[in-house]
């Protein structure tokens, strides 16, 4: 088998990082391109002590890789730029938000982008909700963002099924990974986050439309910021009048994903802390009539980098879980 | 001015130690007798070296301890036997959940205690929600729950203005020294438990009962344990048609309160650690026409120890914040 | 190629369940039986909710268990009643300190063991400090601590090449996994151990003669338990007349170790987590005339279930680094 | 009693803030003036959430302010700068290293700074080993550093008593907030140190010399950073040929000090957070003939603000521990 040749942009910064730690053991993958624009002509590893890897980093400078695919690990901004000039030539799997919205409207206003540019088929890359076949045949991939993945496969299937009676109501407590490596603001070193729990974007966060496109309707939705590094935990809440269904649903949903499981006790974060998994538990309140289904991920696993690398094996025809962590790192 | 003699039943637990650690500074309190049933004997350091006290701890045995106010920090169940030996000798401020419901059959079902002893008259001591004359006149004092103490804040007070539209909705992430000293379950070690968060008691989580009594009407209401060990955050959620009435209704119900304050932007737990303050944030979603009430409190300072402190001040005249920390150690 | 057949007994304490996960993944082994006492018959993943795996638990008996190696991860004590029973069937492994002194009045001062039953040939499965060839042909092979593994590795060169002038000091910082899973004493509950660093066994660790019989010398060693689930940092200082000889001396004893890497900084326990690497750094202080060597390992990898793997492959003549992580999951 | 007026130049740092908490309940003392850059015309709660403060920040600006007492809670260098303009007016206590070192050459080559100001007579504020008297009259008092206050109270009673026979070896586990407040550098964010430990300034780290100069002697001495916010461990190690003097030594030396206590079992840093004491344990390792002493301190409390405020206690005539935390809050 010819192995895929992988370019990573941004790899030093945690999702590129991540998307090297699982790509360097994926056995159809090939990294032929890891780029830093502080870090040029060093190794890998002066950025990234922990990825004892033989590869050089070097400017970004599309002319200058030839890959099968690139992903793009870098801001928002970032790729709606750079997108034009890797299509036709390399499969784009974009990890920022640039690619995510489909109406140019309430992307202009969440992300003051405009229409985007042209660059082929793009497919929203979730793939337990998405035809595989889309993802399979797009040149442009937009990876999901963190907690829409915990918050869509806790609450999507039950919309699907007509059994999502009101606006759902979701906290999502999430790591602070999501924040990225290069923060430079004093209000995320460990001295002011160690031992606390805030609510930030309390309302109108910036994923709340990307939720809201792929679940089909409003929802409330308030993330919580906790004292750990990776893991995010969506509680989602809706009123509920087919409470036997719950189980099933999801069941019949997620039949073929080998990453959601349900789960029989509530899940903590650290059970899949560096793996592709999402685990489920859902549980009905007899007394008020609700449902509650909780959502364990890793933000930056199926919240991101392990999730892009799941849409990589379907984009290049390896089995969904290939190359993938499915056991956690514990404790 | 005499100082009030008091006695600490189960001075080495979390909310006992933290009795002494306010107490000790307080200029109307007098500790005479500090109780421990696995050290007694020995220096009250010896089983919390955090507190470089001159006292000794003993065996329990009302008998033996003459006091003006005795602190029961005990599991639950201790204070329902205790309470009738100190009734009329002492005035009794009970930390735990045996003496809070009213209800009989609410409370049987929710901890299997049956009818309570007479002691004289109870009051719950919740002051910002409960009139001081009943906490000033009490026998016994029931310490409310952390969970509930958080909660009851942002709610109570649009239930009571006609504003709570809807089953209130809240997610209430808790710090791990709630699960008290004594835990030996291996699931609370350091290892299991740091970069963790999970939900617990996902639906009818004891403390319901509790709230809902305060509240008067139901709730939806889930605990998230999160990996610090003291704080906790309250996130309330429900619909509402006067978002212009969010914060004068909290400015008007706690204008007299010294702990209580209203903050301008989402507070995070460690703003109020080790203290005995109440910092409220609220805000509105037009989009879904939902507000968000959020409450932040130290668990063993407003939501135990603290606001024990401030029933003992209530109920022997002192001012109401005497020898309380306001100022929190940070970071 | 057959797949080697493993058991593993004690696959749900933090050990055992490591090698699960790792040897999850290898190429050239075979799970054939995971045991525990507590949860026999229950699936794996009930017991280790973060191995989503198919395998089922079952209790201890060595009589049917039909396997090639068996890695014995249990308390003190157990390996050496129970090795008589696999020896001439099944290779052991084994992660306690039964088997790791060779001298018995030394044991028995330490562990309370007398005299070791007769269970074949012996290896102590340092593989970067022990002839390969003894790894290979043992009947068992007897796994070093963790504190042991990372001091021998920052200063046994300098012995064998004759630059340790005098007694080493030694500070082995130490995150609390290595206390185990079931643990029930309450003071390593995170409430307790959160924001918490504390030197315990100050003078006379267990570990000592142990390091003493590999390095060849006494050793002055005091362990600090700082609050993080995984990791090891030694920090060994000794006098040195030869500055220069210390990054070769350590270069050359580790040319040819795949795990072994020197450092240019100060490395830290985070960028070894989850792997099977040691990171080495050195460094010489003209002032004082002494050498500082650093060591970073995870104590849970290279310190206990990655270096087991690791002699497993060389007991099996699979290359040394089949199947064991070398990135680290970061952050 | 007429109350020391207390200006704070810049008090939303963390030791500046650290000195408003504990000086707003010191029953000599009034906060006239607190400063900030930034936050100019603000209240201090706007930068300082946890000091529920009537407080207003303004600028600094020397000739605005009329006060008795200036603490310098600033970066190294200013305090050089501005001493000059307080000498005469108001006594000047400075928590950097500016004042610490009392020969010009090793200041220069430790700090680039050349010859001092002239303001009148200095003394170094480490109460337990300096003549109450030069404290008491001083014009400006130079606070020590954390590292050099923890490690002097461990060793320099056996450097003055005789018994110390070698260069001791000195670790110093810190908590991270020894890095202060204005962090930008990624490397201290929450995600970079959570489950973290590691070595930094392993030789000819900056408080070497400061170190040396209390002691008397050269020290090797090496910092370890550990995932904590507050809090500092000193491991002490020395030869030793006197062990039966080991805890009488430290015993006469600290008889007189409330601060200072000599604690039976290895202190954890949590025991002395957010107060000012130094918890001492001493022991001796017959086999090696070297005796380890170790000392927990809060590197904010006894290792930065609370002793400010001690030496202000001495310079203004109060009781030592006038105002000063004792109880720790636990956990």
């Amino acid at each position: 088998m010819n192995r895929v040749r992988v370019a990573i942009v941004g790899a030093t910064g945690y999702t590129g990082a991540e998307l090297v730690r699982i790509l360097a053991r994926h056995p159809g993958a090939e990294l032929v391109a890891v780029t830093s624009e502080r870090l040029d002509g060093q190794p890998l590893a002066t950025g990234a002590a922990w990825l004892p890897s033989e590869l050089t980093l070097q400017k970004y400078d599309p002319r200058a890789i030839s890959a099968d695919v690139v992903f793009l690990a870098q801001e928002s901004g970032f790729a709606r730029e750079a997108a034009p000039e890797w299509a036709g030539r390399s499969v784009i799997i974009d990890l920022s938000a640039d690619f995510r919205l489909v109406d140019d409207a309430t992307r202009q206003s969440a992300y003051g982008h405009g229409p985007l540019p042209d660059v082929g088929p793009i497919a929203y890359g979730l793939p337990e909700l998405v035809p595989h076949a889309e993802i399979a045949q797009a040149a442009l991939i937009a990876n999901p963002g963190c907690h829409v993945t915990a918050a869509a496969l806790a609450t999507v299937p039950f919309q699907r099924a007509g059994h999502l009676l009101e606006t759902p109501v979701i906290v999502s407590q999430t790591g602070v990974s999501g924040a990225g490596r290069a923060k430079r603001d004093p209000a995320y070193t460990f001295s002011e986050l160690a031992e606390a729990t805030s609510a930030y974007g309390v309302v109108g966060h910036r994923h709340v439309p990307e939720l809201e496109q792929v679940l089909g309707r409003a929802v409330r939705f308030t993330p919580v910021l906790v004292p750990m590094t990776r893991g995010m935990l969506s509680v989602c809440q809706f009123r509920c009048d087919t409470p036997d269904a719950l189980v099933p649903t999801l069941r019949d949903a997620y039949a073929d994903s080998p990453f959601v499981r349900l789960v029989e006790s509530p899940p903590s974060t650290k059970q899949v802390r560096g793996t592709n998994r999402a685990d489920l538990y859902a549980t009905f309140d007899a007394r008020t009539g609700h449902a509650v289904v909780l959502c364990a991920i890793d933000n930056l696993g199926k919240g991101a980098a392990g999730q892009a690398v799941q849409n990589f094996n379907l984009r290049f025809g390896f089995p969904e879980a290939t190359g993938l962590p499915m056991e956690a790192v514990w404790p």
